[in-house]
């Protein structure tokens, strides 16, 4: 069951065998978070998503290059580009009266702890949009001169009629239809009067006077538009033309759609070959919203602190929930749901743990059990060469699971599988469950105590049995608790308030 | 014992009363590190030890804006500024095959790592010397505006002799005899022959064919001088005066002088108002170098894999390590030494622990002891206050664990003392071992074996010693095994091959 690599792109709708525009190698630009507030579980679930498709290409043998930005600049308010529009970060500098790039930090530094709680691994390079001004003013250049912008009073705007006209480009990810984008008309645009058509939208916007993050420029002392910064920093590392832009299915339009036009209105290459996306998050069925309650953080997840959940859920409990759906499907996140993918995370975990440390004991004769077995193992990397289908190429693990909890309670002998196969299943468990999808193991911590505690807990007691065998005069078991406390260099202090514990 | 805040000002030589330019607030600017290689040991040193202080200063009720940048761009090889020499970076993406952006993001990335296990915060903003050409490109041209540099063949280099001739601003931090500097004459410069006098230094440099990272600029496609990142950053983010600049001692000069000489050159503002300089790590007494092997990585020494040290010394006992010296005194790492700091390390954690579970047993009068207390209290801020005085502070705190060792021993009893100055320890201690000097408590996982080890190997114990009281029919002490591990959430799980326990 040899399988190539398959993958939907979104901009032709279709599955396509994965072809690298270089042998071995991939580039990938994925649209990062704009740093000004903490990152939400949707956000979570694109960046963890993403995360799997790098670490699995890297096992499929490829070297990638993962592009993923850092927005700290441009975005405004409504995703607008009207220029009385205030920008995200400047915004929130304003409320808490710091430095915009003092936002940008902390918000940055905790979507990174947030990807570190997932166990997601750093991009190869994470650009940011205001350390590339130079790059994007380039790119505006070249747009004006090939004759897709025109400035208006210092701020640039993308020339969409012009476009649409000149270049076969336009519409075709987000399914807009140009016939019905170029029948609006100039009376649409109300108060965005620089715009010549509604449907133009900005590349470098000319700061207001109270403006903080401003930057000279052949048109005015302004700022980027935000979705230059994805042209810009994607062209820079990875090429005019490479091999998957990722995001979230919200940026298909404008923000997707606008990147490649830019990408063509400079240098008449679309970027990206592959397009794909990440499905949205719900909750109790229903999109996640602020203004009707319908939310939840990733923190409050995971301490339970929400009307909700009926309790927390660890954080590998929620990446393993994730990775049940496919990446293109909806994901309904329910305290039901997550209930029930904790318990096959721990099924998962502990059939792990079983196999790990459980020894061959076949007849090294190939029957039908090692026929069985290997193809079983086939299907978790067919499953995943489908578009990344990882909620079958679980399901495949757990057909497995079922096989190695039989083994250890005894219901089915190793019979007819051969030592190699053996071998080849505990190998495809550590490199799925480790470095694909990087589920850590938090069985020991997963009931609420933390290591420490029981560890104190158990000590407490082992001192004492320690009192007891010795007011019993019973040697043995002192010795016993003394010597192996001593070669676990764990150390009793006899103490006024009682015997305590230390480790040397 | 009230004391104000001073400290040794590198640029006058003299320790100063600290006085913020904004009451309450502070800026404080550190040269971060140039990311081609993995952090040594002596940056880190500079960066707890510039961590401790940015705590101290908000202990102290000050809001700081601690800006740290990452040197990503214009570092060349012998921190030369030939045109001919190799940028850091640039070289080890060649010898890497990585895009000097991956160099730059894996080494970034391996920092911050680091800082992470040395428990240091963040600073609030880090900016990246490439994320900020346009700020240094404005820059160069002020300079050049101001007839403090010159164009040739594309690079701009900053006229020190000019400088001196005409501002009383360079050799004073450094302490270079500008006379010296000046008597070098053309002959010196050999092949650096665009430059007009050796003292000269260039802030912009034209890039060879070759060279990976380029911008263009009025002058030349080009990159900016290794200098000049520092002055640009720390005017945009902190003003073109601020408070504090700190660095290591080897910045001193060329660095830190032509720092200063460029934003004098380009607003006549001098930066930072203080200086504050690290000194050197050495090890065994002399200078680290690779080259006669007298080095350790941070790793070899936290795992013990170098012939400098008998065993591993964990991160938070080289922190303490460097703590217990002065920043500006040099540090000479040895194993005698390494292995002292280990002890005093736990004895303070573990006086610290005993304190924190301790009753206040005293008869509520204020006698001596309650003096005694108070007045090292006060000791250990006013050490801090003697320009960040750690070793002594520390000593004092030691003063304060002999008393709380001889109230758990029963040698001192709490007669004296009141609830109040009790409770002032206790905080004390919190306050300066947690938030402060930032030492976690590693005395659990101290020993080499790492909390679940130890916990594992006590649970293997724990089993036998049920086995062995059932097979005796001693049921009081299966059932208080029992019992305690139900609470604990540990479960027993009688298998084929023995029992197993895992938690809940």
């Amino acid at each position: 069951m040899a399988s190539e690599l398959t993958l939907y792109n979104s901009l032709t709708r279709e599955k396509e065998v994965f072809k690298p525009l270089t042998e071995g190698r991939v580039g990938m630009y994925v649209c990062g978070p704009t740093v000004y507030s903490d990152v939400h579980l949707g956000n979570c679930r694109t960046f963890v998503s993403f995360d799997v498709i790098y670490r699995y290409l890297m096992h499929q043998g490829f070297q990638v290059r993962y592009v993923r930005n850092i927005t700290d600049v441009g975005h405004l308010e409504g995703d607008s580009d009207d220029v009385d529009a205030e920008d995200k970060i400047s915004k929130k500098a304003r409320l808490e009266a710091l430095e915009p790039m003092e936002i940008a930090q902390k918000y940055a530094n905790g979507f990174h702890d947030m990807m570190r709680v997932f166990n997601t691994l750093r991009p190869s390079i994470e650009p940011r949009a205001t350390g590339h001004i130079p790059e994007q003013i380039k790119m505006v250049q070249d747009i004006i001169d090939n004759g897709f912008a025109y400035e208006v009073n210092g701020s640039v705007y993308f020339d969409t009629l012009k476009f649409i006209e000149q270049k076969d480009a336009y519409g075709k990810l987000s399914g807009r239809k140009v016939d019905e984008l170029m029948a609006e008309s100039r009376d649409d645009l109300k108060n965005q009067s620089e715009k010549k058509h509604p449907a133009d939208f900005a590349i470098w916007m000319k700061a207001a006077p109270s403006h903080l993050m401003r930057w000279s420029s052949p048109w005015s002392d302004g700022f980027p538009g935000w979705h230059l910064e994805c042209s810009a920093m994607s062209t820079k590392y990875l090429g005019e033309t490479f091999d998957i832009h990722g995001g979230g299915n919200d940026l298909k339009f404008p923000h997707h759609e606008n990147e490649i036009a830019q990408n063509v209105g400079s240098c008449n290459h679309a970027g990206a070959r592959y397009w794909l996306h990440t499905n949205m998050l719900l909750m109790n069925g229903r999109k996640m919203s602020k203004s009707d309650g319908n939310t939840i953080t990733p923190t409050q997840l995971f301490t339970g602190d929400s009307p909700h959940v009926s309790k927390g859920y660890s954080p590998m409990v929620v990446k393993f929930f994730m990775l049940q759906s496919h990446y293109r499907s909806t994901l309904d996140l329910t305290n039901e749901a997550l209930a029930a993918a904790e318990k096959g995370y721990r099924r998962l975990m502990e059939a792990n743990q079983v196999l790990q440390e459980m020894r061959f004991t076949g007849n090294h004769q190939s029957g039908a059990l090692d026929q069985d077995i290997n193809g079983l193992l086939d299907r978790v990397t067919y499953e995943m060469n489908d578009d990344f289908n990882t909620p079958k190429a679980l399901a495949v693990l757990f057909e497995l699971v079922t096989k190695i909890n039989s083994f250890k309670g005894g219901q089915l002998t190793m019979e007819g599988l051969t030592p190699s196969t053996f071998q080849r299943l505990q190998e495809t468990f550590t490199v799925f469950i480790q470095d694909v999808f990087a589920l850590e193991n938090e069985l020991v911590s997963a009931g609420g105590n933390d290591e420490f505690e029981v560890l104190d807990g158990v000590m407490k007691m082992v001192i004492e049995l320690r009192a007891q065998a010795r007011a019993n005069k019973d040697w043995g078991t002192a010795d016993k608790i003394r010597d192996t406390l001593n070669e676990l260099k764990v150390v009793l202090k006899d103490g006024k308030e009682g015997t305590s514990w230390g480790v040397e």
